[in-house]
């Protein structure tokens, strides 16, 4: 896979560069036997996250990272490499989070992101809704997880609805 | 609010301990100001959730938990009191997130799951899909959270469908 990111600089982007069917990709990251463990211990004491002797006898066959810590680094490059940093607004919730195939240690992650819908506020023209499909993939281009994320952004200053 | 558990043990939960409509609450849990900037320095660079003096000049007026953050300490519970030890077959995903409302320092949350369909594998019959509705509320029984989670679960052994 290559990365490929929007074509304005994330400082600078608005409601108006997250047209739908705009795609940006951004990767690897390598994924961390000692902190699978730790994001286990702390917020899902699964065997199969925290014990490798233990997660290698259960049919993962070894552990296998928290699907919300999975989450969680993705979150972590939307905020890093996609959102805007200026007209963020947050984001009210996300919908069909699947969890497809296990995230191992020393997986290369891969995310995806493709703009599905992009609405006007009509209570308040200020910003827009984005929504957006993210797709997680490993090294063998399968996809390990996938949802759909509504994320505000607020328009370009003087922009009329 | 006041804790309210599954009749029947947690090590002993399989797929028909969880029948539509029971309802079992848990809490509080105190949120960490630590925690909370140590996890979004981690996985959510975003001032509100890192910088309390930023933060308190955001819309918030102070540091919020990442909404991740709130997420997987609602995992913390599940796997602390509410799935089975011995059943349960992890999590195909997750509809409907909703984050309704900022999660503070010093919040105590509480978490209410209720069972909205279970339904028996025709494909594999020696588990089912049970269906749940989780709320996270804080101290003023404000909804601060909510979702839709898949879980399997193994049946009881010689259960037939």
């Amino acid at each position: 896979m290559e990365e490929q990111d929007l074509p304005v600089a994330r400082d600078q982007r608005t409601f108006e560069d997250y047209p739908v069917g705009s795609v940006a990709v951004y990767g690897p990251i390598v994924v961390d036997e000692g902190e699978i463990i730790d994001f286990g211990k702390r917020f899902d004491p699964q065997d199969f996250h925290t014990d490798p002797v233990k997660a290698a006898q259960s049919p993962f066959g070894g552990v296998i990272a928290s699907g919300w810590h999975t989450g969680s680094m993705m979150m972590r490059v939307l905020v890093d490499r996609y959102l805007s940093r200026t007209a963020g607004l947050g984001s009210p919730g996300m919908d069909e989070l699947r969890w497809t195939a296990p995230v191992r240690p020393g997986d290369r992650l891969w995310f995806r992101v493709t703009v599905i819908e992009a609405r006007r506020s009509e209570s308040k023209p200020d910003r827009g809704l984005v929504r957006i499909l993210i797709e997680v993939l490993n090294g063998k281009e399968v996809v390990v997880m996938s949802v759909k994320a509504m994320t505000l952004v607020r328009c370009r200053p003087g922009a009329t609805a």
